[in-house]
């Protein structure tokens, strides 16, 4: 796909699940159950990923950070947010300046806290 | 500019991070730290995605996903893949029939293990 | 000296740094620091633990799990709570009957959430 | 109970499980699922527990943080571990001077690392 956009896509579809059939849907079912839920699933997605990686399988590792992914989005769309929030958020920290800053006011932030 | 044109510039910019000064560049830290280290920090950032959706703070949460994503891309960057990966995935994924697809399999195979 | 009492002594321990000098004590930091910085920690053990038993490392798997177990004691500490309180449910659910009882609620919820 | 030991006596009948009828036992399907089976629900308990402290909940957190306990100990079991394993590593970082230097060198070691 070339013009836009996965993500924005996706996020369509994951924001018409609002309100449908849990029985028809695993979004639908994950809303029905609410937000516990769907965070429940980041923090499982995030450990299946660091396992992924720990195996060094590449096919797996795909498809467990797309899970990670997957379920960030829906927990966006829980609070009403949208994948370009997070894109222009990635993109105000691009370029060579941008994760320069990113990383020297992490870093000493840090270094603050005596961590 | 597409979702999928912000990770490919920014995959490019980790890229390029690969083997570079570590006291200049927080993802050639991280990198120099090695897979753990980056690892790690998708735990970390997955956590504080959570708090941030329990406390209802809609720009942390942004900012958080964002962080999460980030990590996530150093970490397919380590493996010598790209969010495209990832984004093929989800795309194959996409669409009422794949997301029904992706629903029923998850939900029939926890019911097989009796989970 | 049982485990009931190294934990409960830990406890002391831990209950004694609140309100202490941060620059000190680790554990008067990361009450200083507040409950975000304590649940952050788990997030980053459990994550440790994870990667440890990966590697098939045993002491490492023993350090990560003290690690664990440690924070996890700050953050029961952080609301007036003890190791006793969770060896108490860990009792109650102990013994064959008790696991069996325990097995049988998690996986009759999961089927009849469909997951 | 007095002498010794809830974690203990915990640890005795999760390795009693071992090779057991995974559909008479919850630790007995876990074991026979694997390690990876194991590792996730360490994670899945650790942000179960962050979910409960930002609720506040206490009974909650008890629980939680006793579920999160429990498959540590399914996990040390896995690789022939026991909880007074674990045990003896706290036991020795216990005590003011202990504390102090375990804080001293994670606090050393971050700093070093420019974190």
């Amino acid at each position: 796909m070339s013009g836009n956009d996965t993500l924005a896509r996706l996020a369509e579809v994951i924001e018409s699940r609002k309100g449908g059939d849990p029985g028809a849907s695993y979004v639908a079912r994950l809303f029905s159950k609410g937000t516990d839920a769907i965070l429940k699933k980041i923090g499982e997605e995030a450990t299946e990923t660091v396992m992924a990686a720990k195996d060094g399988d590449r096919a797996k590792i795909v498809y467990e950070v797309a899970d990670l992914w997957f379920h960030s989005m829906v927990a966006l769309a829980a609070f009403d947010l949208r994948p370009a929030d997070v894109l222009a958020e990635l993109q105000r920290r691009e370029g060579l300046s941008g994760l320069e800053e990113f990383a020297l006011r992490k870093a000493q932030q840090r270094e603050q806290d005596g961590e």
